[in-house]
């Protein structure tokens, strides 16, 4: 009977491993049964983007985090797959800084490419895993959504690929329960016109904030307010935007901060992050992590410590993206396939055990990024993935963050040269603050393309603002 | 060994069901070994109401649909306990339509009372449920969500009592996804403060629809839209509301209904049901059906018919409710004791197609409560259940509806006669159009308890409206 290897999870990292084996069929391997669950209509997932918050047509807990008028907050070359690269998709050269659709449009065309669509069981979402440890079986049941059926599948291997941003972390706070106005998570945040005029808080320090803070700011909110528990972010905000440590209480619309000031607010973003969460799992197969660049008790961020059986992919906090995923899935599959020996336990404890330790002194931002690109040139080294100039994509990384430094509200104006082919990136028609509409046509055809009349008032929104 | 019972849900059916067995037990009868999970930190499910959306704490679906400013939509003489009146809770007597803390207080002084809170496993969510038909056991494993442990339980009979108010139906409408303003469910509703002044519209024609419409209306909305698929519910609206057919499409802010009318709005409420789901229960167990007075295959709405090992409360749609569900958890108790025995699956599918084929035939809201009225009266006539004066429980749900169609603004400003004591209810200190403040402690004091500042607020406000 030929290995049976089951994948939960079709976004950006479960089609990695979908692909991964699909490579090694194409160079003439006998590859596993292979069934992968997604329990949205469609792959992608975090990608996957929808106007729905909280749960789903199906009631089930809305996977992507995404939003209306998301540009890539990290230069796409620093995305770029080494076997699939945006001029092969494109064409010629596009921006640094892409849309959401357009990135899809990207990571779309490869998946496309490789035919790995026919693995994937659509609306069918992981109700609970159990390990048989003589038989050495995963129990895998599912229910089929759309039908209400329930099934039960079994596999040698478990490859977990849900992702770790779909899960709010939402803290409590002194009197919001009585707060007027709209209190969200940055998880259910999909779009910012609804600030337009109003006085915004943002909780929290991290990316969420910064972005979501920036977009409210760009789409004309008069005033925008960041609350951090360790630090600020530090950035040459706009006039409107300012930062004031952790709120803590809520007094009607107005919040208190520990420095002893107060705001008025007339929103409330929860921009506190995400958990790791695995309902369909037992917990001596869960992951146990806030969100680092190196959770423990994965081997070489990956296989299950406990279980060589288990993988997970994506699981880490991440500067690199889709081309770590593609190593992870490559390694796993290898590990899989039988091409890599798994060390003894000992060996992979220690294994883990050191990057742990270089994880624990990392002093910067700098060092993180150094960090993670030596963990995935360790992963790339140890396959037949396609090598590539690994630190010039982490000189971008460092490049990238010097730039937010300079500019928050200009950085992605910038452009950068890929690291695969060399192609410079084309300077985009419409700065990142002056662009309201993110759809791929415009995007692509800009404000010269033939437009409609729903353009038109776009392109007077546009030339208003970069008249301003 | 005893018999073992597991019950899921620790909301007024579930704890029904304790309570059904404690009455039992303090009458000198052996009682089974119980269990009860509930996901949340406290019983009361949709009474334990949330400011959160979405997902809870945990990462779980949050229960409870409520709201800030939720007054009782029905007399409380509908739902008294035929064993522990509002006489007895409060020692005087209060209005009809009580908002949701001083209910909450009412049920909780039963709860109290019964002692049965120790049978209850907070913060602990069933996962999945699976039955072997030959030991006729259930097997339950729940995760411990305060320490993400897994466990599993084996039980004999198990009782399903989670409601099916709290997975939202959310429908698809075309061009919803860019509509610029908030786009929630009647689920994730928390306030109306924040619609003043605001456009709102309503889809859907039910309890949420009118309910958050007039709360909107009551907190200042400038006018009020709903949007029915079927037929309009028809109230004699204030002047800044008004009902309009499906909502074909949506065009940034702007909706097109299928009259070929449009509006603008700054905010969508999707008020369009709910979905049975129990999304840890095997095909095989789950109820299937369509928020209705009596779903099919369930015996006396209670026992499920292809294992009469399971039991449901509460999956009906309701008039009655608590002394339903008490009911309903004294005839499942009678059942698992082997007090009431159970007919031959003919006969019991015999007696569940006489009910549905009447319920098919209901031709008005008066003829539905008689239909539940008679279902509630056959459960109490099997069991030790104290007996009360349905008839009139039922004369009451119709004048409550009269009342609606003569002042939708108005009918909770009416007073009932309790139907377990005979106490005429007292008339409220404040009109509900104008209590602004829904606290029990308000409720209770009135306009002439001590003020504080805070409250010295809400007064000048109900004055101002009661000017108006």
């Amino acid at each position: 009977m030929a290995m049976r290897v089951g994948i939960i999870g079709a976004g950006p990292s479960g089609m990695a491993q979908l692909r991964a084996f699909e490579s090694a069929r194409q160079k003439g391997a006998d590859i596993p049964d292979i069934t992968c669950f997604e329990k949205q209509s469609d792959w992608g997932g975090q990608w996957n983007s929808s106007w729905r918050t909280g749960l789903d047509a199906s009631g089930e807990a809305v996977h992507s985090s995404m939003y209306r008028h998301l540009w890539s907050n990290g230069p796409k070359e620093c995305l770029e797959f080494a076997d699939y690269t945006f001029d092969e998709h494109f064409g010629r050269p596009i921006s640094s800084y892409p849309p959401r659709e357009v990135l899809f449009d990207y990571i779309s065309g490869r998946v496309a490419k490789s035919d790995v669509r026919k693995y994937v069981r659509f609306n069918t979402v992981a109700r609970w895993v159990s390990y048989d440890e003589k038989a050495e079986e995963f129990t895998v049941v599912v229910e089929d959504l759309a039908n209400q059926k329930t099934e039960t599948h079994v596999f040698d291997k478990l490859v977990v690929s849900v992702g770790h941003f779909s899960f709010p972390n939402v803290p409590q706070f002194d009197g919001i329960d009585s707060f007027p106005g709209e209190v969200l998570h940055a998880h259910d945040f999909r779009g910012a016109e609804r600030f337009a005029g109003k006085d915004l808080l943002l909780i929290g320090s991290s990316y969420s904030a910064e972005d979501i803070g920036m977009q409210a700011h760009k789409m004309g909110a008069r005033s925008v307010t960041f609350s951090y528990r360790s630090a600020p972010m530090g950035f040459d905000w706009p006039e409107t935007a300012v930062e004031r440590p952790l709120v803590t209480r809520f007094e009607g619309r107005t919040a208190h901060f520990s420095d002893g000031t107060t705001g008025e607010f007339d929103a409330v973003i929860l921009c506190t992050g995400y958990l790791h969460k695995y309902p369909f799992l037992p917990e001596e197969l869960s992951l146990k992590s806030r969100n680092v660049l190196y959770p423990g008790n994965l081997y070489k961020g990956v296989a299950w410590q406990d279980n060589a059986n288990l993988f997970y992919l994506g699981a880490q906090d991440q500067y690199f993206t889709f081309n770590m995923f593609d190593a992870q899935a490559w390694f796993a599959r290898d590990v899989m396939l039988g091409r890599i020996e798994l060390p003894a336990e000992a060996d992979r404890a220690a294994d883990i055990q050191q990057w742990l330790d270089r994880q624990a002194a990392l002093p910067d931002h700098d060092s993180e990024a150094d960090f993670q690109t030596d963990y995935v040139r360790e992963l790339i080294s140890l396959t037949d993935y396609p090598e590539f100039d690994l630190d010039s994509v982490c000189s971008l990384f460092k490049q990238w963050m010097r730039d937010k430094e300079e500019d928050i509200l200009g950085y992605r104006d910038n452009i950068h040269r890929s690291v695969m082919t060399g192609t410079m990136a084309a300077r985009h028609h419409t700065r990142w603050l002056n662009a309201m509409d993110d759809s791929l046509q415009r995007y692509l055809n800009g404000p010269g393309q033939d437009i409609d009349t729903g353009n038109l008032a776009v392109l007077a929104q546009e030339s208003q603002l970069s008249a301003k």
